[in-house]
């Protein structure tokens, strides 16, 4: 359940404020340069301390400790671990309150209270670091191909609304894959849209995906949707389906787009149920919380999409004659 | 990759103008009431026939060939097969034409011309009727939970005038689960979303997909967004993440729309390219197809709903104490 | 459960008594020449029909389903279908003896007796048929391998006597593989010897394996066992450890041995509970049966091994630079 | 490949010279107790110190940095990681010799040189730690079955005989399975045979298993091999099947036999190929070895055996009504 491909294949550990956060990427082919550093660029695009981003500090700094030899991949397991700086094994008391739109409640019913709250557990952003670690090596396995993903502008206005009004705000992430070669994707279970969306709302806060003009397509005729080949080499005149068809890329970009919820932790007061005294009352969250957790989602995207694509390239290879 | 699931898997085989096709359904427990009857009412449902719907007529009839015993699940694997009436084995002669918006392509660049063309086959629309006889099983195996899916109203305009046009149009279809147990999801890879998506996305046409207000949700604030519970059993005043929360559900309605695109069989001229004369010429589609496919998939969506939370169901029995 | 293998897998479903057994191969390459006669000659070698195997008389003919075209794999899932002759839906009444030896008594209690105890069920040697078509095309898959099995003929002594007295006999079988390159298997878990052993352990009757001469080697010294290098291409000047170390090829010949216990079903009279009288009484099996089953095994061995091979060829494939 | 199970699943990562070796163990249920304490006694036992032993002496502390809150299990991952006090990056040269009976050269071959030589890398006996610490989770999990396995005292003769003359020594262990309820495997291919040896055979060293008296079997008639009931617990007589039918307990102990051959490190001289001068050779190996690894196996067999037991208990428990 916490592992994530078929070849190229991640396990991913750790809590927000357990002692070490990590990720096992397994099936990576021997020869492949890696280092630290060379996982350090995503990781900075992850950090906080945009204006809209949390305040917590971690220095996120990752230790490969399995994997590597000489600078190179050995074709064994590789682990990336962080520590965590705000390891914290405090005598938790629960104050009655599940917070709105986060996973404590589910959590506590799933795990029947044996969970790990601090700091929402597992089910906190901070597991996302590792994701764009392992993406950064999927990236290497699919050298030619280009990943970018970036927050829609449209999506700024309402995030400055939400710091002027101590509240949160969600956004659109769009996702770019060029040079993707024709014929990525396994029918029928394991296609393009399946498995990016697969690991896509891994990423919390993750509540709807569409493919090229997914959502629009719907509301189209046939005639202005088609997407009508132009030349032999497959490109297309529109790019409608996302650069997919029946769930195989057709060498055109793949696009798509992330939509997230605002952040759930909110400063302003909210009214919901207090399990102790068993009445709806006001609840105030403090603590450091991202304004607006999308902002940093694009290299997440980026990552995740890129672990989904290694893995499919690398059973097309194993299923080419 | 024809495969999905974990402990309640299924396996699918077959193209569309082959000798039949089939799906084998594994990890289903011994002692279920089943027969071929329990399979026809949802078979129906997909059936075409609607105005906007093939002409193509196939008898549909499911045969259980393996798994079952004196009217009982034995808990070894079940087959399910429907004969093709419509088995074609034509001496089939390219055109130049791959189909605008069809897999016709890219499953040739996949399959380096190996695949078989006739119909689509496996890419075809037809592939999903063993789905939903599978499914009709995950549905025996979450007895309590209702799945019902339909498509909003707001498509019919358009699907009428694609009729009156020679052209087609796609859809959005709404699938609510009712009385699933709060719990069901498994962190971090195996999320509700996650798996649901990586199901419905088999399907033919499915291009977007939100929980909730997943779309609305990107511009919303965190004091609109947040579902506040008010009352011990976990219900929310609103709904907007879609009975989920940390992928897991929240006890609450699970709601998902999908958006599908246009069938890409239309009668209409197309302007695309003939690999034959190596020039883009008029392309006119004959046969009979789909106006709307978007219309038969509410029942596809629901047998794919119930087996993703069949295996959730499983897997979850298995993992509590 | 039902299933095997990650890229190459297959999935076997039926019963002894059921309308058909079958397999569905998916992962195989498209482009391979493949058609039913491909499969007869190893089907014929399983054959019933030696003085010692059972006289149940099946005619055994594959049927194709999907997955070729123009005599070709398309890449899509392959179904191999054998109609069963001897189907049977009678009323079976329970006579108060699991047979021993038979997976009568571990069936029913697995199943809550809804098993099919038709004929052994799933847990007749029946079974084997299907996997061995699927042998057929693993074996087209890694096309320069040779992989050859035999019985030892130190058994056909005790044959002759288990003939003599109404008995049955077990048999050793031991199969050799050649041209394997080297390189092949995955650690830690998925070493050849874990994966051989796997999938041989799914022959009813198989109960032990040994890989070079493993079992010996337990009492050698290290001196007498260690294989040394004698040439650049990493022959060596013996073979104790069966071509394989640290669970990989070293490019010598692969060699094991599997050990089949006696068939169970013997004509003699033996002493065993009865559940309906709950006493220790006589029990006399009729029926057609093979005296010695391991007979028909090598070409079942072959199967299996070459399904293994296959699926971690491909693997191997998929992970080189 | 790194992994192994299905619902409950582990994943090994490290090398014998590298920072640190460890295990994810993911499926484990919320709420058992468990901390670093419950480990020890396990790895206590596997540890170096008998007069047949290796003298590398690592303190072998585990620790256990994800997955327990407040002294249980929380239902996420649970990572537990040893330090390697002999962490070493020298720069190695290769000496032209591939170390006769290891996987020096296997690997070389597999990973094109880019494999980690030191101590024998990811195929040191070392990596056994984390399995046997991940094997006691597993046994909590099965908490009233009991695992125990011992070697058999005839090795004990060969292995003074090694200690005797610098050679090393291989040895049998016999595993016994008590309490294990009937009807845990599962057909086809997860027959408790297939996953406890795909289990086994992944530690090094392993060559041979027997369930039962497997080996002997193949030489008997049907007649002494049955194991007739003699109650209606399904109690049998003899127990030549090693409480396993149709890869299903039947409720009698579970009893198979392990063949390790001798470690291939020797302090003797042996004549092997040289790759730098092209020739064969006298190789004299120095360093730390056991000169019967086969003694320190017991508790990785239960710890494997407990792994593969636990898994198929939790799909047993899924798939039961």
């Amino acid at each position: 359940m916490n592992s994530f491909g078929n070849i190229f294949r991640i396990t991913l550990y750790g809590e927000s404020h357990g002692k070490e956060i990590g990720v096992v990427v397994d099936g990576c082919p021997a020869g492949i340069p890696l280092s630290e550093n060379d996982l350090l660029p995503d990781i900075e695009r992850r950090k906080t301390g945009g204006h809209a981003t949390s305040t917590r500090t971690e220095s996120d700094i990752p230790e490969i400790r399995s994997g590597i030899y000489r600078g190179h991949t050995t074709g064994t397991p590789i682990i990336i671990i962080f520590k965590n700086e705000n390891f914290c094994d405090e005598d938790y008391q629960f104050d009655g309150f599940f917070r709105p739109g986060h996973a404590d409640y589910t959590a506590y019913r799933k795990y029947n209270g044996y969970n790990n709250p601090l700091g929402g557990g597992q089910f906190s952003g901070r597991m996302t670091l590792p994701l764009v670690a392992a993406g950064c090596i999927a990236k290497k396995i699919i050298p030619t191909t280009e990943i970018s993903a970036h927050i829609l502008p449209e999506c700024l206005a309402n995030i400055e609304k939400a710091i002027a009004s101590n509240d949160s705000a969600g956004g659109i992430v769009e996702c770019r894959i060029r040079n993707l070669e024709a014929g990525i994707g396994e029918p029928f279970f394991d296609s393009l849209e399946s498995l990016i969306s697969h690991a896509i709302f891994s990423i919390p806060g993750a509540k709807a995906i569409e493919f090229g003009n997914g959502i629009a397509s719907a509301s189209m005729l046939g005639s202005e949707y088609n997407d009508c080949i132009v030349s032999s080499d497959g490109k297309t005149a529109t790019n409608n389906c996302g650069g997919i068809n029946g769930g195989i890329s057709n060498g055109n970009d793949v696009v798509f787009r992330t939509y997230f919820h605002p952040t759930p932790s909110i400063a302003k007061k909210q009214k919901t149920f207090n399990f102790n005294t068993m009445q709806v009352e006001d609840l105030k969250i403090n603590g450091r919380h991202d304004t607006c957790f999308a902002l940093r989602t694009p290299v997440i995207v980026e990552a995740l999409t890129a672990i989904a694509l290694a893995d499919l390239t690398l059973i097309s290879k194993a299923t080419k004659l």
